[in-house]
């Protein structure tokens, strides 16, 4: 098996989510710690071997392949979750990827739709809220927040919605996929970005759900 | 095989993706066209049958099972595309996704790409350009043009950077996969949200291979 190192900034919970994945899936994790805020992921160094766009997290896989994009990673674990890793996962599925040709889809559905409209909102509210801090936001951040304030509740009233019909409680089928995992990493720490989790009741269910999922690590 | 249709608005380049990846796999897709900009995706109707998000594309499979999130649907059509699928195919592998594990990865490593940091910038910098019109924005929308130029700029410089290194100029090994349909659809029409993309070489050699793939059909 390669030697995973998770390129990361334990305040980003796009981070988590990798983390929380190969917990699952009882795979170890070397973790390089950086601080976004204080320009570590800028430096030429950063820039010229882990990854030129500047952006964490990024799955180092062995010594020399470097995997953008949070989701790609998460199911980059799962898809080599094969029998070998099976024997040390704390879940009793091989992998965090339904085999049901629909459900991958509906599970990739809802990690598209965590990277389009929740990350985009809620991920980028609670970065200007809670990391960066209200007062001192440019003027053009601070006119968006009102819109993304508005967009991130849609999101949420979405999810609500999904979670009150399903018959599991899990986004897709009757078990925990990368959907939840995905999803679960912005919303449950969706409080900082200032949203009232217990007005979406079955949201804050699943939440619940998921912390009792067998290998489940917290956020930093 | 199940029936698809496709609910679309045809001025959508995130609906012009799925119509590509099916063409390109043989597969037929009946169209059901919605005009955004007249509320036709905010129906009562359509709230209630296709998506309660109010968002297009949707594919429907069969009667009954309704797919939202582009790329989520294009998924789903080249995971489905089996040897049944491949007699009409006019490509001559099975599917536009890789056997490869790395590379299956790294192919939704540019699609999630595309839905985080590409579509949300150049997708909707055309929107409020080119169709609603920059004279009728709302002031918040305005205030936000600048920064997402310079996102925008920078997401081609990305993909620039990476095509230029790209022994078959694709986005992944040596030949076409979703990543590459994905990341065409809002880049070559780029130039209605005022980016110059002579600026970027690559990837205007990018766009022309793509358009000579067997089975091609432009955006109408």
């Amino acid at each position: 098996m390669d030697k995973f190192t998770l390129h990361e900034d334990p305040i980003s919970a796009n981070c988590y989510k990798i983390r929380l994945t190969a917990a699952l899936l009882g795979i170890p994790l070397e973790r390089r710690l950086y601080s976004i805020l204080n320009g570590e992921t800028r430096t030429a160094e950063f820039l010229s071997t882990v990854s030129s766009f500047g952006r964490i997290p990024v799955l180092q896989i062995g010594d020399s392949t470097f995997l953008p994009e949070s989701n790609a990673a998460c199911f980059y674990l799962a898809d080599a979750a094969n029998p070998a890793f099976t024997s040390s996962s704390p879940l009793q599925v091989a992998t965090l990827i339904p085999q049901d040709l629909l459900q991958r889809a509906e599970m990739l559905r809802w990690m598209f739709f965590e990277q389009n409209q929740h990350e985009v909102n809620i991920a980028t509210l609670r970065y200007w809220l809670y990391v960066i801090g209200e007062d001192k936001l440019e003027t053009s951040r601070r006119a968006q927040i009102k819109g993304k304030v508005a967009a991130g509740e849609q999101v949420l009233d979405c999810m609500e919605d999904h979670l009150a019909k399903s018959e599991h409680g899990w986004f897709v089928g009757d078990s925990i996929t990368l959907a939840d995992i995905c999803l679960f990493a912005y919303t449950h720490i969706a409080g900082d970005a200032k949203f009232e989790l217990s007005r979406w009741p079955s949201i804050l269910k699943w939440c619940e759900q998921v912390k009792h999922v067998p290998g489940y690590i917290p956020m930093d």
